[in-house]
């Protein structure tokens, strides 16, 4: 019998379809390989992007040139810009204004094959670390209100480029997701004077079900509603709203965490595309006692239709224990 | 400059990106046309599908045989089941219930290569008439709160048949995207004692830049804030919530317009894969000043990605002002 659950942070029910079941094997999946190199984000090719914003470098290297480890630069394409005023202005009944933000793309490797799964952990801290230093450092511009860090990797989830990297956007708005969160978050909290994803994790340690990793202070589950098969949550085991206040060695054991993951995911569902969003609190907030971040991370195997697009009610054809079962069961 | 726009509805902010704007042309777009023939859904497999739940038939004809001209069918791999009942249960902090639903497919034609850009008006609103059907009866049992009628067009849109078909998922929950549009408008009825559908209308019939067609009391239009680009919404342009309660005359009026613009879009995006949605109010109200029925229709040319998935803001590289245009020159 397909089941319908509600998610207790949004509120948002889903279908479990399990008369449409799939194992991991009846996806038709693309597995994402690099297969190309040289790109402009290969090193040799510093010019090709705009100047660089950070990098870890070779003490003898100089900016814009061969000898980094990891930079970051702003989109060559953005989606908003960096420069100009809000002017928020009307159109009849209609409100706009200006798409000031800042776009910005983390270059995770001089490795054009590399991925987050391969990397080594020391590297993947180090990724983090440069969201952390990113966000830190936007907040600064009094015009951005939210942050989001994400990943779109293989073609299919839309990476125009194979070359391993994640971006950010800033914008003055905090987007209608976050602010669904932090309502649904804070009613709980209003009833029950406690962090829902807090109560969340403690239920799934208990029970076991949905859990896939547990490490370092963090743990990879899959949700009770998820929207797509083998969606999974990573949040860290005690409560913080801001992922920028997370200190180095968390940010070590955050690495090692998402890595494991992601190498398991990519020997059950042979190395799909995939997304990954970072939900923190918006950045004019004190630290929040009903917000827990967390990284959102939705492998692309299912085409989202119609249904889905008119309704935001998702079909998904895997019970998240089956997903976490399948994805516990093929360990290191 | 890209432009920050919020939908009037449901409050969602949109980025219009025009800095990657794009014309038609400059999308890759599979174009979608049926090359197979003698599918599950083609005349002679009548008994590959579960047994038919109404038809337009040949006075001749017996039911599931061939001798039809739409045929409206069960789901053969339905997303909810028909039989049960809702048994609403908690898991801990989570809720659930069976999904419990009906799964319908609306076979068009018995044309595999035919569509509703092709097929006559008459045929058409026959479609439309059969969608109001199966409204109206489904209405009959208590246990659903709302049908939401749907197509898929084009492997790449998420139809897994070419044959020509739509489909209506009846569910016990109000999808969450039309409580968040009741929200809205009737937010928007709270302060201005008026329709916001209306105001559109009114608005954008007066300046002309959004408008693609209007006749025989409809109106096809590209939204202010569209989440994807040529988006585009048709409305009656008389005020009404429910689309079951549309005349048969309205219908052929829908019809037309309907046509006209998928012909238009056929032109212009050279046969895209897309989707539709039908919005109306939910099953159990009355007749609702604030809620006013509509088409979504969304052509499918972009991949959504992680910045999208994690923020609920959609990035569009094409202003609604040029989809319009570009729509409305490519005439007959």
């Amino acid at each position: 019998m397909p089941e319908l659950r509600k998610d207790p942070v949004v509120g948002r029910w889903v279908i479990i379809s399990t008369e449409r079941g799939r194992r991991p094997s009846d996806f038709r999946i693309e597995p994402v390989r690099a297969v190309g190199g040289n790109c402009v984000f290969c090193p040799g090719n510093e010019a090709k992007t705009p100047p660089e914003i950070l990098a870890n470098r070779a003490p003898d290297s100089a900016r814009n040139e061969p000898g980094w480890s990891l930079r970051v630069v702003p989109n060559k394409f953005p989606a908003l810009r960096i420069e100009g005023e809000l002017e928020p202005s009307g159109e009849g009944l209609y409100d706009r204004m200006n798409g000031v933000g800042a776009h910005e793309v983390v270059i995770e490797s001089p490795d054009h094959q590399a991925t987050l799964a391969t990397l080594p952990a020391d590297t993947v801290a180090d990724v983090l670390l440069f969201y952390r230093d990113r966000v830190v450092d936007l907040k600064k511009d009094p015009r951005f209100e939210y942050i989001l860090v994400f990943k779109n990797h293989g073609a299919a989830a839309g990476a125009s480029l194979e070359h391993p990297h994640s971006q950010l956007i800033a914008t003055p708005i905090i987007p209608i997701m976050l602010t669904e969160e932090l309502n649904g978050s804070s009613q709980y909290y209003g009833m029950k004077e406690r962090c829902v994803w807090c109560d969340i994790l403690h239920q799934e340690r208990h029970n076991q079900r949905r859990m896939i990793v547990e490490a370092n202070g963090f743990v990879a589950l899959a949700p009770f509603a998820p929207r797509f098969p083998f969606e999974t949550w990573i949040l860290p085991t005690h409560h913080r709203s801001a992922f920028e206040e997370t200190g180095v060695e968390e940010l070590r054991g955050l690495a090692e965490v998402l890595g494991e993951f992601l190498r398991r995911m990519d020997r059950v569902l042979q190395h799909p595309p995939f997304n990954f969003m970072l939900h923190t609190a918006p950045l004019r907030e004190g630290p929040l006692e009903h917000f827990h971040w967390h990284l959102e991370i939705i492998p692309k195997l299912t085409n989202v239709a119609g249904y889905e697009w008119g309704s935001g009610f998702f079909i998904n054809p895997v019970p998240p224990e089956d997903a976490a079962a399948a994805l516990r069961e093929d360990g290191d």
